[in-house]
């Protein structure tokens, strides 16, 4: 079965388990909205690139922290759109979880999602010590003091530090991904979190490229978005091209940072033709 | 050391995680805020009461479970205390989370509080199968599908099922906290279960008193909001005579669902003067 297959069917699997009876009808029905149908996935299959470089030994659990990841990924989409915080009305170029179901309904579904995640983790079977460690890692990557809410939360500050909110707000559960797929496979963990902190850098620049410079169909949600509400962006202050070679540098130093490992050509070939997907077509062309 | 300040000293340990640099200073007041200074902590006392009875042999674990529990406990009233639900504008005597800090840091401070507790889970040394039993027993009371999220998520359907209502809502919480506090002691912890049901129904039960008969000032929240919001509940329904009695007869039924164990008879004794402290003072002068 392929990663795309293998991450699907294990996010549906979790999902799943709030669609019998019991469970009140349209939280469930909230919450395959938020999950399906699949966006791009980075976050789980980034776990599932490092897990096979590293010689992925425990499937069920690699899949198990890659669904964690995408889990916890949507809760926060479900949570940031909401009218206290970006007030977004799409998502994925439809109603935002809160305009079809609701408000409360929309709280929910993200708190029910971070939950889903450590169950999720926690259906793991045999090797338990695997289960802490990628419990920690993937907690850490969300909750305080430098997980992604705490990176939402840097926009209440009145003074905010930039530097940690980027770190926390997308690089937090991309040194996530990398960690975890390695835990996953019982490797030596620490070394791939700056594998993981460089790509998540590159997909804020790319994010920021995309925002500036793509066409709202092929995004799936309104462009500008940046310099209309005056947020921060790397092609604000670097010029596109100037962004689009910080991008290409990043994605460089993931690469050099790659740790000796059974399969690393394999994910450094990866990682590059993924890079390539990042930036809207159009730009993706011009620089081929 | 007593079992309270095990509690406050790990509930204490676990905020602490979000006081250090690089976190945001304001998710780190709200959060300390929202749990302490201390409420009841019926949950905790009642995890750590039964793994006592079980015969205790790895405190690290059953303070770590009890702090979990609370926290989540803690999570669950930040959220519902939001405007799109209850719109509680005091909490435990004085502003709640979202009055003092804003609605954007009471949902962060809700989502960090939830994932700070499957952190102090993870961080449990020594007994690694003991933290995949505690971590799914303590996801699956506040997730899908019959957690406490799912409990509150039933108030945005058109039809509510009241049996699963009560049971997610108020029951599921304390079902964790009999059964973890047997897995935190490592013993066989799904006769623990109907011990637990049983108490949250008999809270809930104490909890619909309170809200009829008892003063503003001793429960630190207005009263009288079942009858206002046409909420359901045991006074309005069986008069309060009748629902001192099914409180009682909860409390017994709970007391004869407990298993066989080490220190039965000091739970037994300890769970009836618990049961004492959850009637209003005046009601529970007029009973003695």
């Amino acid at each position: 079965m392929d990663v795309s297959s293998r991450i699907e069917r294990a996010l549906n699997e979790a999902v799943a388990l709030a669609e019998i009876p019991g469970c009140p009808p349209r939280l469930a029905e909230a919450m395959r909205y938020a999950v399906f149908p699949k966006g791009a996935r980075i976050r789980p299959r980034l776990c599932h690139s490092v897990a096979a470089a590293c010689g992925e030994d425990h499937p069920i659990a690699t899949e198990a922290a890659a669904a964690a990841l995408e889990l916890l990924h949507c809760a926060s989409l479900v949570h940031d759109d909401l009218p206290c915080f970006d007030a977004a009305e799409t998502r994925r170029g439809r109603p935002s979880v809160h305009k079809a179901f609701g408000e409360p309904l929309a709280v929910l579904t993200g708190d029910a999602l971070i939950v889903l995640a450590f169950q999720t983790l926690a259906r793991i079977e045999g090797k338990p010590e695997r289960l802490a460690a990628l419990t920690l890692t993937i907690a850490q990557s969300v909750g305080v003091p430098a997980g992604i809410v705490a990176g939402q939360a840097w926009e209440c500050e009145s003074q905010i530090d930039l530097a940690h909110y980027h770190r926390a707000k997308t690089g937090a559960l991309f040194a996530a991904a990398t960690v975890a797929g390695a835990a996953s496979a019982g490797a030596d963990a620490a070394p791939w979190r700056m594998v993981g902190e460089k790509l998540g850098e590159a997909y804020q620049v790319a994010d920021d490229i995309r925002d500036a410079a793509a066409d709202e169909d092929e995004i799936g949600k309104p462009v500008g978005r940046d310099l209309a509400l005056g947020r921060p962006s790397a092609v604000i202050e670097l010029g596109l091209d100037g962004a689009l070679n910080l991008l290409h540098q990043l994605v460089g130093g993931a690469i050099d940072a790659i740790p000796p490992c059974a399969h690393g050509a394999e994910l450094r070939s990866l990682m590059l033709s993924e890079a390539k997907r990042l930036v809207p077509a159009k730009l993706a062309r011009a620089a081929a």
